[in-house]
């Protein structure tokens, strides 16, 4: 009987730091996670893969804009739209052999989320996205188009939008009719689509939605047993940055909600994976595993083999001896 | 035991002839087929909808033209990939309803199509596509990124791609997988991204397959029932612009071959339509259908009813007497 592992692969794990973005570099940088995918495919993981999408909508945003005279900007969500559609095709041809009976078939689901149209992050939109403005073009542009404008980190102003909690991921049982069949599948890219209801219909909203949250509601949702959240550090640290720092490779939920209460996990990098990791466990999955793209093979395996490291598993209860709290 | 039915929707069913493509206009327009979708689902009818892109992938290529000093520009087949994850979300937000039992599950696949290498379109790239350039910054272009371009009916240079003939569709076994739990599924859209095999690998190609050929091959992968081209005609018209123009509501595929032999269907608009519906049931799709969208229900049922008008169904062998020929 396979498992069902959910992971969430980083915003930067397609555009590198200092990359501009080009085909050829996200389809070199796709091939990373290719060797992962067909390692969990063939220890008889069921699989579902969720991507960021932030740097490839700055670009569509910032395309958009330019060319705003000619062609209708079309809103955020739809832009979220289209990144699922570029970076699904990517990822499904990275991942994707010709007449490999051991390579798994890979699919991309365009998918919707729901948020609640009461949701506080709408009445403060925190969220930066797309282009750099004056303070000048900035003004018009919120008068404009409605949009909320705010100063960011000095380098000029930028659009922030809500960013909301995800409740239902709307094609659920669509992933799950494909995962059953054994296909790879690619969902809930940037964080999923964000809709609300109105009436009986599902409406799309400009909003960005935590990838890691929707991740943790996904993986509730299918009842996966594993939720991976991957990173570019190989496990979470604590006391980071102060004399005593020192990673972790086992947290139990109890352990983990009490270090958020301590405020060891910063809000921009670590807390919102930790709260996901926590909330998948207590909402009865087996285990969640914060890690590099490279340890999270190891990671998953029931039993750790002497020596060979892994990333940082949370728990329901203790379950390794001789590890680090 | 449920039935299912390929429908391909003409280009201009979410952008309308005069407009430019807001959100709301392709939104309203997507409604249209909303009711359609219903009554096929209500009368046991599995579907998969493939639309077109044509005005979309346009605006997103001169979109990346005015910022590619700034933004690389992609690939056109991961503009493509782009349309499909817009357009599938459009669709899907258009038909589902929230709550409602007798209301299918929709979900759109990202859906990439297998062309030959040798094709010989790649020989003669003929398909216009983008925005138009003057003849100095079309020269520039074809320099620069490799392009082929050509004039296009005296308005200026665009780019020019192969429009080579669909393979394989190569999502087919999750589409199956998804119409056999009774959801909708939205593929292939835009004719789907195209792409050579290349060693053990997929690898993106820049053309623009025919929709309905796409259609066509992805209705006789699935053993469908039947394949309908959306269109904005009623029926197909034989003798079309002469003296005795009259409609045609059945053709035998031997009758349907004898008039494309005989050149009554142009190109550009019902060549292809014809030859993808006498393929199709020539691959043993019990009927094809070319209508309109208001006509495609009652062109569906088995028996018509007395005085209700249908659009033209191509058929192995003469179903309905008193038909015109």
């Amino acid at each position: 009987m396979p498992r069902t592992a959910v992971l969430a692969l980083g915003g930067n794990a397609l555009i590198r730091e200092g990359q501009s973005g080009t085909y050829a570099e996200q389809t070199e940088n796709a091939q990373r996670m290719a060797e992962t995918v067909r390692w969990l495919h063939a220890n008889d993981w069921n699989l579902v893969l969720i991507h960021g999408n932030g740097p490839q909508v700055g670009n569509l945003a910032l395309q958009q804009e330019e060319a705003s005279a000619r062609v209708p900007p079309q809103p955020l969500f739809s832009l979220g739209a289209m990144t699922q559609g570029q970076i699904g095709s990517l990822l499904t041809l990275a991942l994707r052999r010709i007449g490999k009976d051991d390579i798994p078939d890979v699919v991309s689901v365009i998918t919707h989320v729901t948020v609640a149209a009461d949701d506080p992050a709408f009445a403060d939109p925190t969220k930066p996205i797309g282009p750099f403005f004056d303070r000048d073009e900035a003004e018009r542009l919120a008068r404009e188009r409605g949009w909320h404008v705010a100063e960011d980190a000095g380098r000029g102003y930028r659009r922030v939008v809500p960013s909301p909690r995800p409740r239902d991921i709307v094609e659920a049982r669509a992933i799950k009719a494909l995962i059953d069949q054994g296909i790879v599948v690619v969902a809930a890219g940037g964080g999923g689509i964000p809709v609300v209801e109105d009436a009986d219909r599902y409406v799309g909203v400009d909003a960005v939605i935590d990838k890691d949250y929707a991740a943790q509601q996904l993986a509730t949702a299918l009842r996966a047993d594993a939720l991976v959240l991957v990173t570019s550090v190989d496990r979470v640290l604590l006391d980071f940055g102060r004399p005593g720092q020192r990673p972790v490779t086992e947290l139990t939920v109890d352990e983990a909600e009490r270090h958020l209460d301590d405020g060891q996990f910063p809000e921009g990098s670590m807390g919102p994976k930790v709260r996901a990791a926590v909330r998948f466990v207590r909402h009865g999955g087996h285990v969640a595993v914060i890690t590099s793209p490279h340890l999270v093979a190891a990671s998953l395996e029931d039993t750790p083999r002497p020596g060979v490291e892994t990333g940082t598993r949370i728990v329901a209860a203790p379950e390794r001896v001789g590890v680090s709290r």
